[in-house]
């Protein structure tokens, strides 16, 4: 791999490979847990204040959100949730860290041919072991040339890696899912932004139509897309 | 900070801040928790043996020290502790990640010392959210030109990090507290370690003499004695 190819900076979660559709299936059993004690939709309600509220102190990643399942189970039952149910949402996190890496369609071939013309930086938030597993899992490990877990992706956070590793925002490109996390930093920054849109979005990461105002980013339908797309771009 | 300076990666739990007895307090408050069902040395016993089985998913930090301590609870009341006995464990963890920083004797003073000759890297395993939080709370963010947080420290993490730092491993010295995460696979790559001895070490990080045998190390008393240290090596 010749050190003179330029970065790419790709998502991990929902971008390479899905990650939504396990916590949604987490939270259907959550609020299944919960159902003698209040109505589904109030019960998904309370996780995502209590999710938001716990960010500060537990970060992005399954531990938080199982200790924040916890928590929300002896809020909305009033204490009454037993231990054996409280058991159950452990198993639930566990689960969900064990769950098998499922790559979007055509990934591991685009992936692979992106190394062709890019180095490749696997850049993404949430627990550190449990991304690095789901990369080593995911048998995408050895086309990445860098890795970069981070506590959140917001301009300083992207400014920090560009200074690290030395890239002007005219030769940083970064695909992803998240127009929160992905694409409007990156775009406030002056870099390239693609967003490749996924299916459904967390509550968390959505955005407002106001803050993409004069926001110039690029949209490709699928990762498929993007060798094509890149290399229709003029070089700077 | 002229860029010809040599790297010198710091531990940061128990190297540069206190750590352990935060552990050890929740650790006590969690005995005493579970008083009414077993002896102590028993509950100590059985959440050492639960931590160390989910290191593979939870990996180091509170929030996988929190699960560890639900699912102890749990088990060893036999499914009989209360809904807010596990949310006071919650809290506990909350507790531990907004505890204060307490810089050990004199390593403000050292580390802004040691700026002038070397470039200082933060080498540390946890979880990526805290340890970025102790290290702006600590108030020696700024001495650090590099951070990294990782989630397991063997010959692996440390070759991958001299490789991606170009740093020959006769140019590479570590300083830590613990024998099995910062002086054996340090040691062991032929780059220089430097232990500073903690006044306890976590039952996990312990090491059995024998695999001490033939590998070459030094030893501090403490962080301040570091710099006169190093000017004493010869230069490589």
């Amino acid at each position: 791999m010749a050190t003179s190819l330029p970065y790419l900076a790709l998502d991990a979660d929902d971008t390479l490979w899905h990650n939504e559709p396990i916590y949604q299936a987490s939270q259907r059993r959550f609020r299944e847990l919960l159902f003698a004690y209040h109505d589904p939709a109030w019960v998904e309600e309370r996780l995502n204040v209590t999710e938001i509220r716990n960010l500060q102190h537990f970060g992005y990643g399954i531990k938080g959100f199982t200790l924040s399942m916890i928590e929300t189970a002896i809020e909305l039952s009033e204490g009454r949730i037993s231990a054996a149910q409280i058991q159950s949402i452990v198993d639930m996190g566990r689960d969900m860290v064990t769950h098998p890496v499922e790559l979007l369609d055509g990934v591991a071939t685009t992936v692979a041919q992106l190394t062709t013309t890019h180095r490749l930086m696997l850049l993404t938030k949430g627990d550190l072991l449990d991304q690095e597993s789901k990369l080593a899992r995911s048998g995408l490990g050895d086309h990445f040339s860098a890795i970069e877990v981070v506590s959140e992706k917001n301009t300083d956070t992207y400014a920090d890696i560009m200074r690290r590793y030395v890239i002007a925002p005219n030769d940083f490109t970064m695909v992803g899912n998240s127009l929160k996390s992905d694409i409007l930093p990156v775009a406030q920054l002056g870099a390239t932004a693609v967003h490749i849109p996924y299916a459904t979005t967390w509550v968390h990461e959505r955005v407002h139509d106001a803050q993409l105002h004069d926001i110039a980013y690029h949209r490709l339908e699928s990762l498929t897309a993007l060798p094509d797309w890149l290399a229709e771009q003029p070089s700077s």
